[in-house]
């Protein structure tokens, strides 16, 4: 028997996504209590193992595309997602047998959940890019030649359109200009793919990595445990960066939230400075005229205290954090990959240079 | 024995749509050249009476959404329109007994043909506004309540959308932010509804009243004639001013053209100068601190020489041209009419006054 979601489980998917949403893919309290609430309504869904989808069986990609600032004052009720998704499956023809998640983040990672649990069908222990990132092509399927569309993408007033393109790149531009009208955030489902396709061109196992990582979290505070250790160590990730946010330029635009946030270091960074830039997520951290870390590898801020991540629409004055770096999914890491999100796609003239780790996550 | 719409035909009926389109509505020239492409391929399609539409049965209506000055750039091939409505047959299930105008206008008049022809049905003597509007809303169906979706928006890369919105402002809305950024102007296919409705909500006659007038034109400079007066006459429009265009400000913007032409007085305008602003289309001709005339009447600026309609992507420096009034169809007079597209609709704090003329047309 496949394991279920739980209630609880969700907190913990919410805020290990969110980790590795380095910023982006939305708040995880606004996510957690999303997802909560389609469960208590209509049951726990099933996980399901990448494994187990049938090759010719088709799945699809459930996410909220827009600025994550806006999703804070425009709440999807759920009801409106069934019937988005049930119109895709009705223009495709064919049933869905499961929903996966396009992006792990507070919100795309658990937006499967409840969408799953109000179809009732599974989730697939799996996502698209291991990370969050700001446009709908940025995803491992893209490096595999897989369409984004037809995709489907509606408001909770009941507009909705349907989408074929010839590039996932305008994918991402037409799907963008929809959401800005849309209100900034609109609901979609996409990267339609069969079983067969979904095994090759998927991360597998992202669920329980978000799971295990906001477990991890959740017992080492409850322990009054070493928090940022257990975290580097569930992630692999490196400490960037420790200070107080002293400055924050943030402004939605174009569908985005773009910006860069300032870090006045102490303790071991004492006297150092650090910056970040972020559309959606965290793309670039320098200190000191040296680049700290770049796309595709995660940047993710914390709270000093809790160390829970701080999302990009988290971010102000004053907040005391920590940075730290997470290796990206190796397939980020080939030159395919690295062409596709490194810092020259977001315009930095900079080369990719891998975070060092001591070890590598799975 | 339905009559057939030649090549010739198609020219009269691009030169007349454009006088009715008041500036909008597209090119003319370009409008001929795709139309007559497409029946020296495919054949003169069957134009039908707007009675002739059986009860049961269902039109699409075609037109091309976006700033005209943008269409002279990036003429569609044409064969792409097949397979635009034909995605949109297959979304509903049903095949387009017929197409129909969504408005008059050198190229949105004459769309429907060369995609009738192409696809081997009739177009029919009518259309939905009896002039050329900037916004997909603008049309006597919506006063009727007719949904301007399902609809489809294309372009010609292969990119497409199909829409379901819960009011046609949110059509517009959403539709022409896709076509901005499919490059600025895009082609669609809206306003589906059976031929008991259309008998309804639409204005009968309105292509054989475009041919009338341009062959008007047409035949009134072959003999010389006073082509002026003969346009007045067939339109039944009034004489607002004569002069040359001293300024103009004109830009693309949120995927129209707006701005402001000026226009000083000549012979009996002497020593006057008027103004005319607009968006796709004029909306508002004053002189010497009147009002000359407002939508949702018509204002069309035509060349002095010949008499033939001027496009607002056509006006330039130093053309002389003369000024028309046309009152428009008597369903844009009603108070719905009035408030959906008069003055007030698009910013002016002025009351909609109707152009006084000897003769009402038709």
């Amino acid at each position: 028997m496949n394991p279920r979601i739980s209630v609880k489980d969700v907190e913990d998917i919410a805020i290990g996504g969110a980790v590795l949403g380095t910023g982006g893919g939305g708040d995880p309290y606004i996510g957690k209590l999303m997802a909560q609430r389609a469960i208590e309504q209509y049951g726990e869904p099933e996980m399901i193992a990448l494994s187990d989808v049938p090759d010719d069986e088709f799945i699809m990609l459930a996410a909220g595309i827009g600025a994550p600032t806006v999703i804070i004052e425009k709440i999807f009720r759920g009801d409106e997602a069934v019937t988005v998704f049930e119109a895709l499956e009705k223009y495709m023809g064919q049933k869905a047998y499961a929903i996966m998640s396009a992006e792990v983040g507070g919100l795309n990672g658990v937006i499967p959940i409840a969408v799953a649990a109000r179809l009732g069908i599974p989730v697939v222990d799996a996502d698209c890019m291991g990370r969050a990132f700001p446009e709908v092509q940025l995803v491992i399927p893209t490096l595999y030649g897989v369409s984004a569309t037809p995709m489907i993408i509606a408001d909770e007033k009941g507009n909705s359109a349907i989408l074929n393109t010839i590039s996932n790149e305008w994918t991402e531009s037409i799907a963008r200009a929809i959401s800005s009208k849309m209100g900034g955030m609109a609901l979609s489902a996409l990267f339609t793919m069969d079983g067969k396709t979904a095994k090759r061109a998927t991360l597998d196992g992202m669920m329980t990595y978000c799971m295990k990582i906001g477990r991890t979290l959740r017992e080492a505070r409850q322990h009054k445990g070493e928090v940022l250790d257990e975290l580097l160590k569930v992630t692999g990730g490196v400490h960037l960066f420790k200070g107080k946010i002293v400055d924050l330029e943030r402004r939605t635009d174009r569908g985005h939230v773009r910006g860069i946030v300032t870090i006045q270091g102490s303790d071991n960074f004492r006297g150092q400075t650090a910056s970040i830039d972020f559309q959606n997520e965290n793309l670039i951290a320098r200190a000191g005229g040296e680049i700290l870390a770049t796309v595709p590898d995660l940047i993710t801020i914390v709270d000093q205290d809790t160390s829970y991540p701080v999302t990009t629409e988290g971010l102000k004055y004053g907040l005391r954090v920590n940075v730290i770096g997470i290796p990206c999914h190796k397939e980020w890491r080939t030159p395919a990959g690295i062409a596709l999100a490194g810092p020259h796609h977001f315009g930095y003239d900079v080369p990719f240079r891998p975070i060092q780790t001591m070890e590598q996550p799975a």
